[in-house]
């Protein structure tokens, strides 16, 4: 009785904090729940392009971060590339991203682009699908982090599967490599040229083609930018079965080559089990067909799964077709603080139990991520300032009726308080507050771009070994660098950030090999949900077994015998030769 | 007002109906929720084994389906099959399931079996491990339906995946061909010998490796039964993410290798969704170790993706490890009758928005399968004894709050029958109506085996088409056969069943190509779950693009250049010459 009266006291303490704290920090303007917009947007015909007004002002922000970078590459319409620059970015690339990056020089089997080329892109796509211009080329070779960059002299915008196709059949009779860019926000170098690869950008290809409101399963373009489908979804009455911060320009046929994670994972599942049907172009320009609208199909091999996840090294992704969950009435966000790591696992448990088929989120953050959050990204406030916590979690439940997922969220907050496992907590009362929240969350990786410096590490880890690398890294680093680490707990999944002052030999040495050792030695996976991109091409042997990697490669030599697909990538080059 | 007093009276006419219902037909006992059990049962050590006691009791009860079988067929020991014997099985095959079975003579580069092969056998595997016991053999070579049947002479029990791998090296240098057998529960031929393969049975191989209980991992040798799975998960708070009417047989490796279905996969989606890791012997005995355990793991191929569904042509799964749902306490089962086919569908609409989270199976049950059910498996009632409804549904609801879903349930019901969606209804009130309620549905296939000769088709079709074929069907065959549909209607899997006085190639006339021409054309799928085995390799094209079928072939001839995994299935032998 008396823990009972205890425990209703806890819950109105939550009740009035969440009014107190509230009242202090103004409402955001409504708007889509997330802000991060990684710098590029993408809208109907145009190639990526930067937010920033010019190419100039893009140069000036991009001048700080890049230091060491050789920004005076010659990038000359027409004329190959000169190779000291490309070797200087190679040069570059080895000292400050270290092991991440590739030691591969420039392929020789690769044609160099000729004018004979340009003429023959410009014949099927028309001149203004050519892109040439210095500007445009610029953004397109760089990564959004600014870490990656390539010196592509060509940016290719097919409107259409039959353009894709004769552009690849054309790269591959005449062994041009070529790179397939989405959205642009991958976080490991997948999306940009190395060298001088041809881009193919899939922006203009962004219709919707059928929307089926009995089944909810949707079928489109690859270059429709996530964001946009889930509002078209939201007025029939669904969502997409993913969310992630970059919604705003990623795009879904990135995301399935990239089989993005991502939010609602934890309640949806992967991209392998929503992605109904796709439609992919070969390396050949053959056009494969899988574009089923089926839950179930169990005919011959189901070998759009080679197509998910392989970062447009087997195929370019042309069409999707995804099952949608039912948009739910009732959503729930709460933000919670708890004192120890043990307590963020034990709160998970207790979550999967007490909330069960309710929980559609389940994030956490140290408090190193919020300060970082707090110090770089304007209008944030943390929504529990009186507290000194450790770790913070945020909970969502996603439910068909309020009443009871109020009830069955204040019982779960109610034992979690009452066990020790929550010592602070507040839930969003309105729209605004969740955007709040999520901002939060979905702020980090921005926040610690904006600090300077960053190395990004994206694991697999059991739960309850996970956070111990954070630690262990911290020791290792003392004051070199600040260590930050959030992700998504409910999949087992860390996103693990060294913000420093500089990018440095010295550093890296002291995260790398340690962190792939670490993470293999735990059964861990060194890409959770980023992929391998340029970044850890060389790395896969600490995910996967040589007999795993032997039959990729003899895949990837079956389905692109010219390499020609996003090359230096995936894959180490020394198991393609 | 008066509105709302209806919907209470017919919510009192639900639950009155239950207890009157429920007062007329004794309680089954208490016992796992299905009954069916296809014939054959493995336990650990042994091979597939059949129930009747003897060889001589399993030929009685074969004999009347079998009339036209040719079981005077010869296998003897040690000796090569006599061929005017093969081809007669094939000339059989031809007339009984006309161009549903195959046009292939047996491969003549497939090596014969000789005593050096039993000899080399015997010394990795123990003389008791290699099966050469006629009886055994013959349970081995015939399907569960007794459709398919083969005529090997050697069964091998491998303990092990070492053990495997020797198998299969020594067979890919030999030329032998293999065909690796589960619980044999399969529907298309796809488990048993053609001709003379050596069967590799998994049936040894059923240990539970490990159990994370954080994170609901389960890892488990590939012939562990699906029930035995469900049961130790029990225990442990969790359930597997898959049910079928076979479980009592059906092994894990199978499931995964079939991509099987079932009861469960509205709530929890396919095999691709929740494996999370195989090992896997390719034909020449390399073993591929992807036997991770972690949710999200994007290091290169997903390559786990081609051995699901493939059905053992690429590879033979050893070890499984699959994600495993918590098991949720609240379950509640409602029968209802339905008076037309629009109104099921509708039904189903409005279960997928009132529902929501809880719903866990959505069955439907054409009243020809009622009626089938009712006239050939002992100890089922009508639950709905008074109505006369032409389509019967079951729904299933899981929840982790057993008011909650009670509630959801009863609001559910009373707007389906205030809407005049639902004719009439009853919930089941303890475990033991729920075992009749599903012994009902997952009681059909078998009482359609018990009718006499049946030919049995697994239909994806567009949910708003699914009932057409069935009708369609039945005005085609007029008082040739009846015409039995049910399926699983939340994810668009029609199990058309015709059932016949004899197997006849006029029957199979009025039925083929017509059913695999009309599916094609409603863009559906030829095979939904079961696979495409023997019965329908050579009909892949109605389903697949033939861009796609030369992909997969190219892919089969990498994995397994000899041919030696599972000849004949799957893809049509043209494409692999």
């Amino acid at each position: 009785m008396e823990r009972q009266r205890a425990s209703q006291q806890l819950l109105r303490y939550i009740s009035s904090q969440n009014r107190a704290l509230f009242a202090r920090q103004p409402s955001l303007p409504r708007e889509p729940r997330s802000n991060y917009n990684p710098g590029l947007s993408q809208t109907k015909g145009e190639a990526a392009s930067h937010s920033l007004k010019s190419h100039k002002e893009f140069y000036q922000t991009l001048q700080p971060l890049l230091s060491c970078y050789m920004l005076q590459i010659q990038i000359q319409s027409n004329q190959a590339p000169k190779f000291f620059n490309l070797n200087g970015i190679t040069a570059f690339q080895r000292r400050s991203f270290g092991s991440a990056a590739m030691n591969n020089q420039r392929n020789p089997s690769y044609s160099i682009l000729d004018s004979n080329d340009i003429d023959y892109f410009k014949n099927i796509l028309g001149d203004k699908n050519v892109v040439q211009d210095e500007d445009r080329l610029s953004v397109a070779n760089v990564d959004w982090m600014r870490k990656y960059k390539g010196s592509s002299q060509l940016l290719l915008l097919p409107r259409n599967t039959d353009e894709v196709s004769k552009i690849l059949s054309y790269c591959n009779t005449k062994h041009l490599a070529v790179v397939p860019q989405g959205g642009n926000t991958g976080l490991v170098g997948g999306s940009v040229p190395v060298y001088d690869e041809v881009i193919i950008s899939l922006a203009s290809m962004d219709k919707i083609i059928s929307f089926d409101k009995v089944n909810g399963i949707l079928t489109c373009e690859a270059g429709c930018i996530l964001e946009n489908l889930n509002s078209f979804l939201a007025n029939e009455g669904f969502i997409m079965p993913l969310d992630l911060g970059a919604k705003g320009s990623c795009q879904i046929g990135g995301n399935v080559s990239t089989n993005a994670g991502g939010l609602r994972f934890i309640r949806y599942g992967s991209l392998h089990g929503n992605t109904l049907g796709l439609e992919v172009v070969l390396a050949n320009g053959t056009v494969l067909n899988m574009l089923g609208t089926l839950r179930k199909d169990n005919t011959g091999y189901d070998l759009k799964h080679l197509f998910i996840g392989s970062e447009g090294s087997l195929g370019i992704v042309t069409k999707v077709s995804i099952l949608t969950p039912a948009k739910l009435l009732s959503t729930n966000l709460a933000f919670l603080a708890c004192q120890d790591y043990l307590s963020c696992q034990k709160l998970l448990l207790e979550a999967k139990k007490g909330l069960g088929e309710i929980l559609s989120a389940f994030e956490f953050m140290d408090s190193h991520s919020i300060d970082m959050v707090l110090a770089h990204l304007e209008g944030i406030r943390n929504p529990l300032p009186l507290s000194l916590s450790k770790f913070y979690v945020l909970i969502e439940t996603t439910g068909s009726d309020e009443s009871h997922d109020k009830a069955k969220l204040d019982a779960f907050l109610l034992r979690s308080m009452e066990d020790g496992l929550v010592s602070d907590g507040v839930i969003a009362q309105d729209i605004n507050q969740e955007s709040m929240f999520w901002r939060i969350r979905e702020g980090i990786s921005e926040a610690t771009v904006k600090a300077g410096p960053v190395y990004k590490y994206d694991l697999s880890l059991p739960v309850e070994k996970l956070y111990d690398i954070v630690e262990e890294m911290r020791l290792r680093l003392g004051e070199m660098a600040k260590v930050v680490g959030y992700g998504h707990l409910g999949d087992g999944n860390l996103h693990l950030n060294i913000s420093a002052t500089e990018y440095s030999d010295n550093i890296i040495a002291k995260i790398e090999p340690f962190v792939y050792e670490w993470t293999s030695m735990h059964r861990g996976s060194i890409s959770a949900e980023h992929g391998l991109g340029l970044m850890k091409a060389n790395k896969i042997h600490y995910s996967k077994t040589s007999e795993t990697v032997q039959l990729m490669a003899s895949i990837k030599k079956l389905l692109d015998p010219n390499c020609i697909l996003n090359p230096y990538k995936v894959l180490p080059q020394s198991v393609l030769n």
